[in-house]
Formats: structure tokens, sequence, C-alpha cells
């Protein structure tokens, strides 16, 4: 990760402001002969697109994704296919609203990345956030579903919304299909329909509340990761804390296994017909950084967004102390649309992971009583 | 951070094994010019080392480090300095105790990185935990002495644990002095009191605990930091997760920041004789990847070390199950020596983004008000 | 360099394939506040732009370049300005002439990268030449002319012909306004001349030939480039020979040096008012991988393009024996064109040691007699 | 390539000065399980080693290298072997000899780093050149050593000197088996012999001359490289180029491809039973970035060492013009030693390759007329 460049083998590049004529991706280092089509990027995509509900931004945008290069077809392929160079992806900004920027042009909105860019660079591009907007993880998800054609279906990676403020979902009702049920990616039904009103609340009252998203990658193989700066779990951290309004990232049992002893945290093993079967997962599927082949588990913290009606006191380019009120168009609970960035950001750690184990071993694990690396 | 390196512009990498003949770092990418002796990286070196108390492994290492490359003096220079060029640091492995591995040679203790390990290489020095020991982390310590003399005095680097198991400190009692006063680095008197009881308690029961430490650096100006892959909190997760043991990072308000309303998160603004002066810390001194200005704080949990002596269900390297009982000499809280690594990797994440912001703006920051960068 | 990704701070990532929709690039580390507007970069793209002169492919391409992201203009902006997100760049094709691969969808074109891309790849974007199209240069042009912004006036990169086939200039002649004044970027105008009735012969007989560029740098101050594996010589190198056709690259006396005595080769040195003057230039500007202050000059050996009328004896992809005649537009001379590209690369690799020099060291040079950096 | 960093996947980092203590590196990346002890190394740089004849300096080192990290033996192992972990090298310097710097202490050698160092960093270690030593080469060398492993004996690296100041080796004479039997490296008996007095004489009037390198990797399979910046002619050119004393690099037919004509560059393909089979090899295995299965062929060419009796003239720290005559033990023609230097960093850009390339594809090739990758 570096700049605006994630990965080593696989690398996104992304780019493009809130307010620009279009934003997008480039995909360097996928591998060559992948099934790769504008509409299996764009089933990703339309998960994260505003204006599905009413509890996220009503901004009207299409996000309807171009590939400009990297796949080809002919007769002899089998529809088209990625040829090994970069696969560069588009999106067209379409509902950059006119408006009136006057107020933020030059005042910091408290929470809100504007002071940090201005004292970073000196210029910025205030208009919807510019470069530190949401609006830029639509590229993240469209590089995620490229990682997801490289990881194939073995690899199945799935986020939910399992914390909405002080709500948290009750795990044992936790069933996949209820997330797409509801506008919250809720595996919780019952707890689903209590945040429908708690968050009606907060959206009337022009506030906005934090979020806990929870991702699961089952089929990860054991092997992948590459200790001690590149362990599996470090990438992931920095890959989703890289993520907006991300504060805080944990695997497995996370905070949690500070209060464990032991005897409690350590997953014990049994020998399973394809190799060793833990009887527990607080590691969340990664030890010394290297996949485990359990699922990996890791959840993500995200804060309100700081966009809300009420006036909140900052200071502007001028050095003058303002009151600012953030209106326009917002995520009350920014978390929900996070779900898709989660999962497509998770997706791209895996698959580089992947691809540079294959790179340093020849791929595969050895497993346990089996004969050599399988 | 890629295999065992870390960082862009002041990089290290790391190498060695628990019970090799030695370990070490190369560090790149130093600014020339700086004092540097080995007498200034022992004092941090000795911060960690083994032997301290009872509250730590029994291991006797003097950690005493050598610059092997990248220092000079004459009569010229005030005393000896960098070059600019890598630093090789080595220290030599001393007590690598002889003793019968049989036991774990082949059987993979659950929750180590023993099974992880076989299953990506297919060969694994098991003597004390070849690589994936924390016998590594004296090396980032090594690196974070060398990152130190780069940040200056103006940055104040300072961790603390503040919870072991589920025993967390008193806040409003918090003092900084009190971390040299007891072996737990613990900035409140009253809580290490009841620590080492407690701690004493899961040692004799050959027991161990997880524990979570927080770190603080003060001094660090607005604009460090590189959206949206080298996003400073991005890079600090990533490092900080890097450390062995390590299941969950946070900045500022972190996983709390889920329960937060927007009105509560946003830190308010008001303008001091030097640039703005926040009401609240609650972003950790990073938004949108870029220091603010404020103390930048994280917090990371760290398990409990999977070494106890209560037999574990497990499987060997031939498939066969068996009941381990890892013996020998471990912490009962890897915390506790882990805050000295985490100070190690917040300096080195801190002087890399240093550098790379000197790079692509010159350097220093925008103040409100101010004539330009100062 | 990785991937299709150049540079370390100040980074260019290219895309797109001959006739693919568009190609372009993602520039990321640019320094904020830098004047930049899409005539900026076009003059630079008209250079190398297609169709120019009968003695370069006779594809019509306005080469059109949009800037889609990481500048920003407001009343209080001096015009359009960097922001120090990444700059997207594209530039869409318009020429892709409809015509019928069938020959060379299968067959190899000898000399062209079309059977390489098959071997590692299985599948290639035959139309063109795909991703190996020298069409790829327009993005390292556009790419180039950031880098010259982030340089400033005081560092001027000039490129021209020395060599096509057999004929070299007389350097006594070297004029640097006479490039401008012949379509071949050549410094002397009588070897131009002779040159025009060459290059026409070997065009009507459907041949090609091959060349050199020099390229100059002047104005790099002492300081710039990081041994050992980042030495600007050797990123000079890496850079220049990735340009598509180039298949040597030498800096100063290059392999003249082989044959110079230690006498001669040394560039001895006296006192000037701003510093040392050498008294030749053998060094090319740059000793230990670091710059001397002496302008930088490298040669690049370009191939004669591969695509010409005559029949050659190649394979295809079914492994069946055939002739192949590439017919088409094409340059007869590449090393034409090229010269542009050549500028670009340099200009990219010096942006980039630049910010890597600022980054370290804080910038500037230590002038013998001087007081500390300046 | 960055700072003393080689290499993406597979990745060397050396360190040290001439006169410190040690100097080393560490090869992070290596695959697990191949055979590696300190005897495999030794062999390559017993090859480097200076005091071997009066052709090259008469500093004695051993060389002996240790290996202090990432081997493992058991009595599962087949002998000593890698563990994927980093494998730290060192070799001790012993020959420092205690002599009188004060004239080159202050003086800027012509022809070599001492200056640009001195801009640059404002402080460095004069004491025979420091870190710009050719001494650093020996860590090269052990880095090339471990390269070798990866490669396997399928792939042979040789390099030979072809080019002594004027004198060209007859390349109808060539034969591999007088490299071994003469103090050149020269492939030409009659050749070598004329060397022999030719350097005598130099070498006697404290003089030193030029020379080229060329290196053949035979047994390359098609399809190693990453176009576009990461091309293997690319990659191949920055690691040689980033040799001491090198100043221009070509591949295939290199500088005299400019004057060939497309008929006569292009490498003509039939048919053989494993692919194709190439009239010839203009191309030097490499086109469009990636490798066509020919021998990869490159030649290097290299200056005369600066440091000679007669004295030149230069500058002082202090900005005082004085002449300098470099006295101590110095290669005639540091050519000479560059052999084994071309050979390992050969071997590091192939293994590099190898591994990215497996990395991204999983490895092997398409073969025209076959079923698929193999």
């Amino acid at each position: 990760m570096s700049h605006n460049t994630f990965g080593h083998l696989f690398r996104v590049t992304t780019w493009g402001e809130s307010h620009g004529p279009a934003l997008g991706c480039v995909v360097d280092g996928c591998p060559p002969g992948l099934s790769l089509t504008a509409e299996d990027i764009q089933v990703w995509l339309n998960r994260r697109k505003p204006g599905g509900s009413k509890f996220v931004t009503q901004r009207q945008e299409p996000d309807a994704v171009r590939i400009l290069s990297g796949v080809f077809s002919d007769d002899r392929t089998t529809g088209q296919v990625t040829t090994g160079t970069p696969i560069s992806l588009m999106i067209e900004n379409m509902d950059q609203r006119s408006k009136d920027y006057s107020e933020i042009a030059r005042a910091f909105r408290p929470g809100h990345a504007d002071h940090a860019y201005f004292a970073k660079y000196g210029v910025r591009d205030y208009r919807g956030g510019g470069r530190s907007s949401a609006r830029e993880t639509a590229a993240r998800v469209a590089g995620g579903a490229v990682a997801r054609k490289i990881l194939g279906d073995g690899v199945r990676i799935r986020a939910a919304l399992v914390q909405m403020g002080p709500h948290l979902i009750d795990r044992s009702r936790w069933d996949w299909d209820q997330c797409e049920q509801n506008p919250f990616w809720c595996p919780d039904a019952q707890t689903a329909a209590l945040w429908e009103d708690y968050l009606d609340g907060v959206r009337k009252a022009g506030s906005s509340i934090g979020a806990v998203v929870e991702v699961v990658a089952e089929g990860v193989p054991a092997g992948w990761g590459a200790p001690l700066y590149g362990k599996l779990d470090a990438e992931l951290a920095g890959a989703l804390m890289s993520i907006n309004a991300a504060k805080g990232v944990e695997i497995g049992a996370g905070f949690d296994a500070a209060t464990l002893s032991g005897e409690d945290n350590a997953d014990q093993m049994r020998m399973g017909p394809d190799g060793p079967v833990f009887g527990s997962n607080h590691a969340g599927g990664v030890l010394g950084g290297i996949s485990t082949g359990q699922a990996v588990v890791a959840r993500v913290a995200f804060k309100p967004t700081s966009s809300i009606l009420s006036p909140r006191q900052t200071v502007n380019e001028d050095g003058q102390e303002v009151d600012l009120r953030t209106k326009g168009r917002h995520d009350p609970c920014v978390g929900i649309r996070a779900v898709p960035v989660v999962e497509a950001m998770t997706a791209c750690v895996l698959a580089d992971a992947f691809l540079r184990h294959r790179g340093q071993t020849g791929g595969g694990a050895f497993v346990p009583g089996g004969q050599g690396r399988v």
C-alpha cells in the first residue's frame, strides 16, 4: 500500500474526486484468461451505490462501470477474458449537484478531512469532500470484483452489519440470507426491524451514528500471508483501516482476546479428512500472519459521518472561528454502505496474498500426514 | 510493508530466528548527519529485553546491539553520525537453551504459528518458535530507536498497558511517570498493584492472559500521511497488527466510535495561537488519513500467549492427534513486553510518514490564517 | 518500477491497448499547488503524436488528453492547480482502423512481442499489437509532462536523434534549435537532409531502420539519486530500456568508457563560483549513482520496427510454420517518435529522484567550501 | 529496486562499507525447502574475491560468508534447507589496512563518488570509498548464489570479459571452458594471452582501463517478465547499471540494432519439437519485455577505475583546488572482477521474474500447437 495504490502483485490504483467528471481505478497484475465483463463488476457496484433506500445518501448515481483496457474476446476465447495487462475501470459522475459551496469552501467541517487536507496540501477540492469522499470507495468495489474473479468460487467473502450505535445483533439468529432482505445488510431479522426505527429517528434528527461491520471469508486455504510485515492480518488491518470513517479493526476474537486466558484462546485441533479441524476460531483464521484454513474473520468499526444538521464549532482557512452546519445529502450511518467496501478490500487482500503465496512457494499447502504440497 | 521489510522511504528489514546465532535488521533511508551510537539504541532495547521481572520470560539475553554499517565519525563530525547509507544492526542470541525439542518438533502448539508455517513452507525452525518468536521484536525496537532519531525531540512517543485481562486502568489516575515504577508499564499505580497480585496468580497457574496497549504520539504536526492506501492510520494499523499476538487495533475513539452520534464524535475546533485547537480527540489525531496536529492515539489488543502448562488437543505433522503441554520460559502476559514494541512501530510509521510528506510537499503544514507553508 | 507502475514517490501507472477505446495513466504523488492544465500536457503529446510527417505512421490520432482528477481551480487558486491527489489522464483512441486481423490473429509477427505475450498469457489482444504497441508511449509522454512541472524551469530536458541506421550526426554542428526544423529531431541540419533521402528510400522499400536517441538534462543539482539499487543511472537505464524497441542504454561516455584509460575518463574538477566545475563529462552527470551537478547525458539504441513488407518466416498459435508480411501503418524508424518518449521517461526519473532526495535529506546539496546544505 | 533493496518477490537488501567491520545482505522471499549451505555461496564469492592475481586488488579478504538466519536442518530435512524466512548473510572485513586517510578525507577523488556523496549527504565514510566501494558487490554475489538455487540447474548463467580497452575477443574462438583458465574470464585463449601483456603494461604504468562483460543465461523459458515497467530487459538494465563503474547496458544486438534493417533484425521462427526455434537472436531473448525461450544475452560496459597513480586536478570539501594521486590497492581493470557480479545480478533478476511470473500466471508457458500451459 503506497499513495493511492493497494497491493503488491495484485494492485489497485484508484483516482477521482466526488464532484469531478469521473472516478475509477487501474487493476494491475490480474492473471490472464479470467472471464470478466462490465456486468461482473456492476453487480457488486450496485450493492454499494447511493440512493437505494432512505437510509443512504439520496445522491443519484448509476455507478455504471466501463472497462477501458485489459480484456479481450474473439471467436476463440470463452467470452471476454482478462489478458494479464492493466484493467482500467471508469465510472462517470452523473449527479454532481450544482450547489453553492461558499460556506464550506473556506471553513473546515469538523470531523471531516477538510482541515487535514488543507494543512498538508494548501489546496483542496472541497466539493463534496473531493478525494476524501466515500464516493472513492466505488473504485475499491470495482477492484474487489476483479479480485473475486481471481479467488474463484472456492473463496466466499461476505460481510454484514453487526452493530449500529449501541444496538448489536443477536448472533444466535445469524442468517446470511437475511442480509439481502433489509436495507442494512443485517443478518438478524429482528435486529434489522429495530434498526429501522432507530435509524429513522437518527435520520430525522439530522444526526448520524456509527456501526460495526463483520467480514467472513470462507474457503481460504492454509498458507496465505507472508510474515512479518506482509502478514495476512496486518495487510487486512491496513486495508480495512484505509476505508473512509474506519476507526478500528480486529481479527478473530480481537479486543476480546485481551480478556481471555491462554487456555480459552488457543484453538485446539483434531484431524479431519482434509487436514486439521479446529475446535474454535479465536484466531480468526490467521496465526503468525498466515492463514490456517479456518474462515478469516475481521470486524471494522466505523464512526458516524460528521455531516450533521446541528451546527458545530470550527475555524476557516483564514483562521476565523465559525459555526458550521453541514447541509446536503448524506448517509445517517455510513457503516451500511461500507459493507460491500469491506468485502471488496478483503477480496483484494486475499487475491494479492494468493498470488504472492503462489509466487514464493508454487501454491498449495502442506497437510499433516500428507505427502508434500497439495 | 512487504515480506520482512517495513516502510517506504524509511525502511526496516528484519531477520533472525529465536534460536539462531543472531537476529537483527537493516535500516535503510535514514537521513544523514543524525547522531547515533549503539547506546542510543541499547536504551530502548533494554526496556524490551527478557528477564527483567518474574512477569516476563526468564530467558537471559543481554540484547546487546552492534552497529555494523551506516555510521561514521572523525574529527569533524559531532560524534558518531549516520551517513545516509544502510544501518545494519545485529544482536547475538546468547541464551538459546540447549533443550529437547522432540515433543514440539513435529506437533503443532495450538494458538501458535506452528501449523500455519508448516502448511505454507513445509519446513520450519521449531526451536523457540523460530521466526514467529516474539524475539524478533527486538529488531523492531532497534529500528524504532533510529526512527526516534529522525523524529527528534519534538515528537514524543509513549505507550502504556491500559488493560490486563478484565482489569482496566482508571484513566483519571493516568500518570506517565508511573509507567517506569512498575513492571507493567502501567500509568495507574493502584491498578498496577492490583495487576501484580492478579498476574502472579496467572503465572503460578501456568496460564496466560491478554492485554491492551495504548500509544500516544505527541508533537506530530498536521499534514503527515498519504491518502488513500498510505493513510497514516492505515499504515499504523498494519504496523501494529504485524506485532506478534496483536488481534485488534483502534485509532482515537476506535470501536467506541460505533456507538457515538455525529454530534458527539466530531472534534470541534477553535483557533489557538499556533493553529486550530480541538475540543476533543475522538479522531485520535488522524482525519482522512492525515495527521491533524493533535496527539496520535492508538490501542492494540494482544491475545494471551498460547504457551501454557495445561495440555491442549492438537495434531502433529504426521496427522496424528496428540495432547501438548508447552513447557519452557514464557511471558504470562505478552502485552507487557509489547509496550516498547508498540512504541517502536509507531515511531517507524511516523518517521516514514514524515519523510514521505517532506518528499511530496517539501515539509511543514499550512496553518489557517497563515501565510503559506510553515 | 513494477508491473505497469513507474516510480517510487512520483508514480505513473499506464494502461490501454492500441485498439481499445482509450489509453491513459494515473500520476500519483505529484506535489500540490503546481499549475497544470490539459494544454500543458497536450503540447508534449503533440510532439509524439502520429501522422505528423511521411516518416511516421499515418494513423490519425489527435491524442487529445483529458484530466479526470487531481486538479482544482477556484477564485483563490492561480488558475488550475494540482491538489496532491492522483491525476488521471485519458486519451481516447480515434483511428482504430477497422481491418481484417485474421492473418496476425494467430500468427506471431517475428521481432514483435506476439509470441512472448502468447507464451506468458495464453491470450493476447493482437489488434495493432495490443498492449505492446508503441501507442502506450502516449501515456508516458503525458506523465512526463507532469514530471516537468515538478522539476520546474530550472531543469531542462531535451533529446535528439543522433544516429539513424549507419548515419551519425556531426556533433560539431549540434544546434538544439535545428531539432524543431526537421521531422527527425535532428540537431544537425546537414545530417537531417541526408536522413531525409535515406529514410525515404527505406520507407519506399517497405523496410525499417534503427536509431539512437540522446537525452541531455541540464540544471540537475548535485545530490539526486539513492545508492545502491536506486542509483540515478540505474533508474534511468531501467526507465529508458522499458521504452518499446529499446535495446541499449548508456550514460555519459557509455560503451566508449570501456576503451578509456583512468587518466582520460576521470572528469577533473576546479572550483567555480557556485561549486565544482568539471573539465569534462565522461560520467554523464552521475557518479556513484548520484548526480554531480553536471548535465545528465544518456543515449538509447532503438531497433528497427519489425513491421516490414517483406515476408518473414514464423509460426502460428497452432504450431504451423507460415510466412508473414506485416501490412498496415508503421514507422519506418521508430526512433524518431521515441525522442519525446525518452525525454518524458527522463523527466519522470528525475522528478522521482528529486522528491526522494528531498524526503531523505530535506533537499538541496552541500557545496565545497559552503556552510551546510543550500 | 529502491534504496539498497533489489527485487520484488525475491529481494536482496545489501549493507556495509569498505572499511567497516562487515558487510552483507538480507535475502528475502526465497522459496522454502531449497538446499543451501555457506559452501554453496562461498564457491561464488571465491570467484569475485580480491587477491587472486596480480591483475586485481591486492587486498587480502577471505570473504568467508556466514548464514545467520533462514535455514534449518534436522533429521528429517535433506541437509540444510531454506525455510522461506529472511536469509541473513554476513562477511567480515579482515584487511581494512590501517592507513593514513588524511589526503582523501577532505579531497574528492575525480571520477569517484566522493563529491557526489558529499553533495548529497554532507558526510561520508571516505575510508576505501565507504559504501561506494566495489567491495559491496560481494553481497550481490552472495545474493546471486541464493538466486541460482531458486533457478535450479535448468537455467545456466555465465559471463565473460569480451573487451578490454580497445581489444575485443574473436567470437569465433569463444570457448566457455577457457574462462576458468585465465585471470580475465576471457573465453578466447589467444586474446587472453594478448590481454596479459596489455594489462601488465597498464598496471605498471599505474593506470587503468575499461572493459565489456557479456552475460548469457541459457534455459530461461518463454514467459518471464512483466510489461511495461517490469520488463525483463528493463529490470536487467537497471540491475546491471547499478553495478559499480557500469556505464552502459545492451540486450541482444544492442547498439548495433540501430544500424540494422527490420529484415535483418527480426528473428525468424520455425517449429521445433519443444516450441518455436529462432533463426537468430538479435532480440537477446527478450521481446516486449518478456522472455522468448532463447538465451538471454546482455553486455555491460565498465569504465576504468578512477584510482590511478597520475595526479589529477580536483577540489576538496573546503572548496580549495588540489591535485590528487590515488595511492593504495586497486584493480587496473575493474571489469574483470565485475564478471561474477554481472552473473549474480542476472541471477537475481531472473529469480525474481520467475517468482512473479509464477505468482501471476501459475507458471509455465503456452507453446504453439500445445494444449494450454505447460
